[in-house]
């Protein structure tokens, strides 16, 4: 199997905003030096929930302190953006990086960040659509093109710079419905599975996805296929409740503020967050607590191989984890990437 | 004085992208080295002129190579961006970079360029004001703002992360009419007087500008004016002429072909710089003897150091050096950087 990260930085307190960057980056380089071979990070906008606004940016400055590390988003959410940009942004950071860059696109999911872009949420969908087709003719077209869509008006277009992988970098889409996979299997693109969602359910994708590529009588590369999943590994299980429940759930939480509009959404959690910590919940508990049998990749390293085997029987084989959440004690995450590397990685060899 | 980069990429042999790249980072950690105190990249999109077009990628890049050198755009074109996103993107070179950012904008002025992104270039002014205005709310305010402009509507919104410098990076604005001039001197914000003006020009501007932030009723501090020039130093005149020549006029010339819609443009160039360096001309050989007496800093040590004091007698005290032109060969502009910071930049010494 390959292992990679899935990376993200929040603001649970709002004072240390540079220092939440750094931490981040600085788990990168230890996850390159610990063979990790891959680091996606998420887009998100406006909200302590998710605090990477410029992926790009980011992937570029890690294209420089890193060497072999491959450098992915997942996702980057084509709705919110100019497609001729982001084909010229991420043909820089696929030029900077020797070709180190593989780039997750998908719909986004946030309630908030349409509202606060003013774009209908109703408009994802052809949105994505279009911005994908404009950003494939973007990265491909040796010759000027045209486009005149919905949302989008192109003359005589031709971007430079030009990726450097050919004919483009690996494109992976974010996507969970049978017509979504489907479609991805056409187009020869690859499939992104959130971190969210069961094992029974990551299994059923997978299946289906195989099957789908299977149906075009083509070969099916597992490598087509990456999950994500968050991770903590701790000597004891209760070392790993007391480091991993309050920040994850906190992750969960405000990742439910930013999702639903107001009025279906629960009450604001504090601003601060020792004051959340102190009134943490127990729904929030028995939630995580469930989350830890069906979803996370958290417990002792025999625990989280269990876990990790039941993905590998699905047919998994690249694994992202998302490891920083909530502002999680930075060495704490070091040293949880650096179990998992030396005990659970060596077990899923190919 | 201070001396700097004025930055650009171009593309002369379209199979060189990659190297045209290296070569230009490799001038900017070159010029660190050397003393230089700032890079500042110019963006241009769709065409040969100019193929830097994800300029804050590449700041970013930068960011993780350098250590004190000051990084710049001259400039960001805001009528091209959501003005949300390149307040996201500058917040994350400046945090990535410990404060190093300087943000210079400007309207723009290719025609290709509006005419490929379908922007009416008579919105040129007004996008740009919207722009700016919601820019600079993105990077302050400490509160959840709303937008609702000519071509912008945002609600509620808030923006991560936020700018290391504050209030915030320091802008800079590209202008030579003086009502422009008096605008930038009311907001306190900074003058970038491009490489095109001739020498008389440039002292009519920082004389005006002075004035009008002298009108003000405050001191004028000359490090608010930052010029533009190009430069070849080289040890005889024969040599700057053979090395500068024909790649800084293919330089002027591809700007001419793609700064005019296509009735008011001569012939294209050839698409081959060796049938260009063949074919050329008598006229653009008179253009450039032209410009070297009254706009650009190419000479011997003694001839360019003559050019500066005219600048310096006119109160610039900020210069930065457009150097990398036409694909000339990487080697020499290091080598004229080189020369140019032992030679001259002593005798400026304040």
């Amino acid at each position: 199997m390959k292992f990679g990260l899935f990376h993200s930085v929040q603001l649970p307190d709002p004072t240390r905003e540079k220092l939440y960057y750094e931490e981040a980056l600085d788990q990168v380089l230890w996850a390159e030096q610990l063979g990790y071979e891959s680091v996606w990070f998420t887009e998100h906008h406006f909200s302590r929930h998710g605090i990477v606004s410029a992926t790009f940016s980011v992937l570029s400055y890690l294209a420089a302190k890193t060497t072999s590390i491959r450098l992915g988003t997942a996702v980057t959410v084509l709705p919110f953006h100019n497609p001729i940009q982001i084909a010229e942004q991420t043909a820089t950071v696929d030029l900077l990086s020797d070709g180190r860059l593989d780039l997750g696109v998908g719909r986004g999911y946030q309630w908030g960040e349409y509202n606060k872009l003013n774009i209908a949420m109703d408009e994802a969908d052809r949105r994505f659509r279009e911005a994908l087709d404009v950003l494939i003719q973007g990265w491909t077209s040796t010759q000027a093109f045209d486009h005149s869509g919905e949302f989008w008006t192109f003359n005589d277009m031709t971007v430079h710079p030009k990726p450097l992988q050919a004919p483009h970098p690996p494109l992976w889409v974010a996507a969970s419905s049978q017509s979504s996979m489907d479609r991805i299997a056409e187009h020869g693109w690859n499939l992104l599975i959130g971190q969210g969602e069961s094992f029974g359910k990551v299994a059923e994708q997978v299946n289906y996805f195989a099957s789908a590529v299977g149906e075009l009588g083509q070969d099916f590369d597992p490598y087509r296929i990456t999950v994500a999943r968050a991770m903590y590994a701790g000597i004891n299980e209760k070392q790993v409740r007391t480091d991993s429940e309050v920040p994850f759930m906190w992750f969960k939480q405000t990742g439910n503020e930013v999702g639903a509009p107001p009025e279906k959404r629960g009450e604001l959690l504090p601003e601060n967050f020792s004051e959340y910590r102190k009134r943490f919940s127990t729904t929030a508990s028995l939630d995580y607590e469930d989350m830890c049998e069906n979803v996370l990749l958290f417990g002792t390293p025999e625990q989280i191989i269990e876990k990790v085997n039941i993905l590998y029987q699905s047919g998994v084989k690249k694994l992202i984890l998302f490891v920083n959440y909530g502002g999680i004690e930075s060495q704490k995450v070091k040293d949880s990437l650096e179990l998992f590397a030396k005990e659970v990685m060596p077990q899923f060899p190919d």
